[in-house]
């Protein structure tokens, strides 16, 4: 079923965005009297059904509304982006599908990237939340400076960094019910003086596994990780 | 580091291919005497030197072998391909990344893609298993129907399929050590015959999650799933 997204209808707005009624009218060649099932992207799925099936501004009435309570565990990870952006968005999607709160977007010093197209990253997560059914958008955020994104709070912060000297897995020193923020670093990888900060800010230094991961694939088992630990 | 392939090593080859000839000597500008570090794809890394630097054939001597033991699980996963290749693709990148056996790729009922390109398939393959570091390089099986899929040997086997009447997660059912075997259906998903020939031939039938997930989102987070079950 066709998930809509209408972030306005609790300001009272009950018709569709241009683009959205144009995939429902056009695309899907739904009519009046269709049913349309909603979100707000703010916790609340709606039952409507189109009452003006217009191709720019497609209206609605709400039937029935159902109230999604937030999970109890809230993940976050802040990333510093790819070089090549395909593999950023990528996991922008990915996490969203897999259940995410907010994405950080981190500037570090071997950062190969340093500009993101916000534009871009909301477009791919209000489509990942509409294709995974879910009625919390998650949230996202313009460029840090990594010292910035060290302010942040949680309750379990870590820095996912790979050395030898690192036996700690995220799996097990994360505990279920946190608020989560986790630090994906670029494709050089974190400096050591980055990483010394960030255990002075109490972010606690972990791996995923064994083998040498991507940014973002590294982004993506974090945020798997913590779901799994949790379902 | 960089490390390159050359699965012919244990047979007595001691130069690389010609694309990897080209990218030691015309892209990185390695030379005679410089250190290279090679696997053959069947659990052996290799620390040699380049004795000749032919960016059509590169050769080299070897100084020492290290063996790496296979791990004492094996993940195998049967994917239905996705209509978009790119996805599918994907998918095999990152689950090399991550840690896999084998990839049999499955003709269901509902398949809207009913061929695979395994050139490229192998070439994701090889590159990510360099990437991440591994010296093992995963398999991949050439288009089977779905009935041929179910004759396969495992000592854990799964269907995910989404249903409300279905509560079991692979992370509770999946117990450590064993040899796994999971079927990912299509985006239309398993139809229904399907599903009980499978729960026939002994594969039970779990959830991933709470969301609806992509063809290749499910597909990796059910090999990250056991992958970390056994971290």
């Amino acid at each position: 079923m066709n998930l809509f997204y209408q972030p306005a209808i609790p300001q009272g707005v009950l018709h569709l965005d241009v683009d959205e009624s144009r995939h429902a009218i056009k695309v899907l060649r739904m009519r009046a009297g269709d049913a349309l099932h909603l979100t707000d992207g703010r916790g609340s799925f709606y039952d409507a059904v189109i009452t003006e099936a217009d191709s720019k501004t497609c209206s609605f009435s709400i039937n029935e509304t159902q109230k999604i309570a937030k999970r109890n565990f809230s993940i976050s990870i802040a990333l510093a982006p790819t070089k090549n952006i395909d593999r950023t968005e990528w996991f922008v999607e990915k996490a969203v599908e897999l259940g995410i709160e907010h994405i950080h977007f981190m500037r570090c010093k071997n950062s190969e990237r340093r500009t993101i197209n916000l534009d871009r990253i909301q477009k791919i997560m209000v489509s990942a939340m509409k294709q995974s059914g879910q009625a919390w958008l998650p949230g996202f955020s313009e460029m840090k400076q990594f010292q910035e994104i060290l302010k942040l709070t949680a309750s379990q912060k870590f820095i996912c960094f790979v050395d030898s000297q690192n036996p700690d897995q995220l799996k097990q020193l994360a505990q279920t019910g946190q608020t989560y923020l986790v630090l994906i670093g670029p494709e050089g990888d974190f400096q050591k003086e980055e990483l010394d900060l960030a255990i002075t800010a109490d972010f606690k230094k972990v791996s995923l596994g064994n083998n040498r991961l991507r940014t973002e694939t590294a982004a993506l088992a974090a945020c798997h990780t913590l779901n799994l630990i949790n379902l």
